[in-house]
């Protein structure tokens, strides 16, 4: 096994420990629960200037933080340390765990599992009526009660994907009731990066916006790099375990077994993998389906599947094992994102038999993970035309029981390779407002390459937009005051605020400067688009002022 | 007057004389008018491989084309010569205008306008049953029958731009039955850049797919840009006369005269622009409707004439002289594009009373410019919340009697400035597939600087792909070829197949070489992404070679 710190130098993490421009951490704390402390991120803004010159001040704007301690100057992160472990007492004060006797992992990390017969899930507690410290974090995390978000879980309705062995992280809540949340994806693939760059990776896609992370490495180093991600993440780590699976036995899918799955399953949740893509609906009943398709099936871990579906004439096993899977996800807390194998990967195939066939499987093993209390979200396309999206979410509310939707994208076009951001928030701008819960972020380099830094936060910043353009044709209750603020600054040639209020307020900035750098710049009553004679929001100021407040004849 | 010439060395204007990687200018000729030779961009593709090692064709893909001669490589263009003329003669053939005596810029060109009595407008010709030369151009690019086009423009639920004096153009139609298009803005305004450079942003505009180009231009020798803007533009110029109007009488918005925007739409018609955006709806009575609003009066336009109208207290001269105003538009075939001079520049102020206020307005206005056989289209807004954007189409086709709909995005959110063609692009896809007709694109830099030619392509091409999403939802007959052609390509890894069909194939095989640089990869059946082991299209391709046709037991 490889530490971080042979293999680079992991003390000098190239991260920022500075909030973003104009913002300030804070902390609130809990009412059941006191000590828990919910990040989030202040903006204090200037005040108005009335129209006879008084001054008049304007009320801070907090926003969702998903940055954790990586924005927050008072902490110092050293990777081979790992973040605190807030959530460690908080499970271990239920009473319901062993403490495993050895690190499987040179983090030194002890994993904790259920003690034999227990159920550790949030869904578990929530039915017998219990609120969690994690229920109580996302709901001020989100301005709702704790009863509200108890419930949402309870139903299934919502997760909250925090494996105990998770104790890093900052809860979270995925669910349609909620904001919209998105997803990230990082992975060493076929070209290989250092343990300490994923590390990066993560902290940069926090920093942006996203609100879980997967990691879908499928090289060397694979169970380290996992394990320092996790240990530094205060955001909820996704996998496809199959991966790994699959590295076991040189990537050979006829070989893949149950036991070597399962034994990457139990070894992915004792490090503290929040939720796992499981593609337990490819049936092999499906698979004739995609032959005649434009595209075939274009998710790695449906083909995989396919394959051995085909090569063995037998039944995807991860369907035949779905209960001994339910067993080992209620020990640990893991979420079951159910994977959509075969997803639409062209215009010409979405919605099509295929796709729909496996989503009614997916409903029905919904209720299996149910019936275990084990949380639960569902995967959706892929690539769809705006008219057949619709469909997607109303099939998927009525098929999977209003368990929550979590599409990659879907992407409105084929043919913008290199725009894939754009097509992909398109479609996902749309199904956030229809009631999907989160969206996975498509950079543009999907179908091209590997994505660099600036395609992730390329792509999570179009996707924080689809999510926020989302919230607000849903009227969640708090995401308009945001807009207002920032419009508010426009309008009032306030810059500065304008530039903090931003979705990416060094871009903003950078952009406003290109054209007119000069400091005074930022507080002049106009800007360099129109000039000072032809600024429209400057005469509607003078309109204004003339106080105009009934027609005239 | 400055010539070109004397300004700097626009002999080396710097535009591409090739077409797109992969692309083929071809043309088509007319059967009603055989002279006529209508672009399209053809893009040859290499065979399929089947099953058994054979090669099998595939058909080469046309696409539309607004780029007109300068991806021609048997052109070459001389800004000071301009373009051919090639609708001059199908003008003249009408035996309805005169030659006026004088040309009215440098670049020596004579403008035409009607003979006294006659009108010469394409829905004149239209509702009369003549089909034109410039019906059978636009029917042949689209793949309607000229007859289809000549009821569209008759009805008034499209229009062609297309001014008698802007015989440079190849004809393009507007209209919810068609393709949706793109319009792109240029202008120098308070930045100054010189008229080669104006040319040179319009060539790039149309490179990238802009199917008109705006001219906002407020600054210095704004005449002689526009001439030579015109005078090489293959597309439909629009502009805002206002703007020129307020600078002849130094940027005082209560100065402006009937007499002085009169004369400078003449002289702009002379010059040959192909649509005005005239604000005629902003009536006072709809002015206080404002004052409450978050964010005001944000349209130049509709500023200017709000001050105005307040300074006299006298109802918008555009709209006493509405009339006026018809009797030269139908001299020289200039369209209507009515602004929407109230629209909202904010989330919070979409859909309110002085909006729709106004468009009721233009909707009267509509049928009073019809009535002179005027064609008209309609501005919309602006910043829209995803839940209210179908409104507006609905309100404007119930309003303006379906006249074509012109959008300014919609802006989906306020909160992410520095990305505004991405919350645009949103919107505009949505507003697109309702029906919208054509959409303006925004840069990144919207709210914050001037565009840069990066900036320019950035907005046109998320724009384009807003269009194109449009066209696949509402089913347009020949969308889905296109995407269907390149998703088949990416399935049988032809990769430079896939980077010619792309929106933008110089950035889609620039991505892919980041990654995989070596040409071989252009060939492999993999790529980066997954590597071979893990990729799911090569596997679909095993499971489909297995030649799977029923349900395995």
């Amino acid at each position: 096994m490889i530490s971080p710190s042979d293999q680079n130098n992991t003390s000098d993490l190239h991260v920022s420990y500075q909030p973003l421009p104009g913002s300030e951490k804070i902390y609130k704390n809990g009412q059941v629960y006191q000590d828990i402390r919910v990040p989030a991120r202040k903006i204090t803004l200037a005040p108005s200037i009335d129209a006879d010159g008084k001054s008049v001040p304007n009320a801070p704007i907090e926003l969702y933080d998903t940055s954790g301690p990586y924005t927050d100057p008072d902490n110092r992160i050293n990777i081979t340390n790992g973040l605190p472990q807030m959530r460690r007492p908080w499970t271990l004060s239920r009473g319901d765990v062993d403490e495993l006797p050895e690190a499987t992992s040179n983090s030194g990390f002890k994993p904790m599992r259920a003690k034999p017969g227990k159920n550790v899930t949030q869904m578990h507690y929530a039915r017998r009526g219990i609120i969690t410290q994690e229920m109580e974090f996302v709901a001020l995390r989100e301005g709702f009660t704790p009863e509200f978000v108890r419930d949402e879980i309870a139903s299934g309705r919502a997760i909250i994907p925090a494996n105990i062995n998770h104790p890093e992280i900052e809860p979270m809540v995925i669910g349609r009731n909620f904001l919209v949340k998105i997803n990230a994806n990082i992975g060493n693939s076929a070209v290989s990066s250092s343990i300490a760059e994923e590390v990066e990776k993560m902290a940069w896609a926090i920093r942006w916006g996203g609100d879980t992370v997967m990691d879908l490495s499928t090289g060397a180093n694979i169970h380290e790099t996992r394990e320092w991600i996790l240990r530094n993440s205060p955001v909820p780590i996704g996998t496809v375990p199959i991966y790994q699976a699959l590295e076991k036995i040189d990537g050979i899918a006829e070989e893949l077994t149950w036991e070597i799955y399962r034994d990457t399953l139990i070894e992915q949740a004792e490090q503290g993998v929040d939720y796992f893509t499981i593609h337990a609906g490819t049936l092999l009943r499906y698979i004739p389906l995609t032959a005649k398709r434009l595209t075939g099936i274009v998710s790695r871990g449906g083909s995989i599947l396919a394959k051995w579906c085909l090569a063995h004439h037998k039944e995807n096993f991860l369907y035949t094992h779905f209960e001994d899977i339910c067993e080992i996800m209620k020990q640990y807390d893991v979420g079951f994102s159910l994977g959509d194998g075969l997803r639409p990967g062209s215009i010409k195939d979405a919605n099509d038999a295929a796709q729909f066939g496996e989503l009614a499987t997916l409903g029905e093993l919904t209720k299996i993970a149910w019936a275990h209390d084990v949380q639960t979200m569902i995967e959706g396309p892929g690539h769809v035309p705006m008219n057949l999206i619709k469909e997607n979410m109303t099939k998927q509310i009525e098929l999977c029981h209003g368990a929550p939707f979590y599409t990659l994208g879907p992407l409105t076009t084929d043919v913008a390779p290199g725009y894939d951001h754009i097509t992909s928030a398109m479609g996902a701008a749309m199904i956030g407002w229809y009631g999907t819960a989160m969206l996975c972020y498509v950079t543009p380099k999907e179908h091209l390459g590997l994505p660099d830094k600036q395609d992730v936060k390329d792509g999570i910043i179009s996707h924080r937009i689809a999510a926020h353009a989302a919230d607000l044709a849903k009227g969640h209750p708090r995401a308009r005051e945001w807009d207002d603020a920032l419009s508010k600054a426009r309008f009032e040639f306030r810059w500065k605020d304008q530039f903090h209020l931003s979705l990416d307020p060094e871009t903003a900035e950078a952009y406003h400067d290109q054209t007119l750098p000069a400091n005074g710049a930022k507080t002049s009553h106009f800007c360099s688009m129109c000039g000072p004679n032809f600024c429209s929001m400057r005469i509607t100021q003078d309109v204004r002022d003339a106080k105009i407040t009934s027609p005239v004849k």
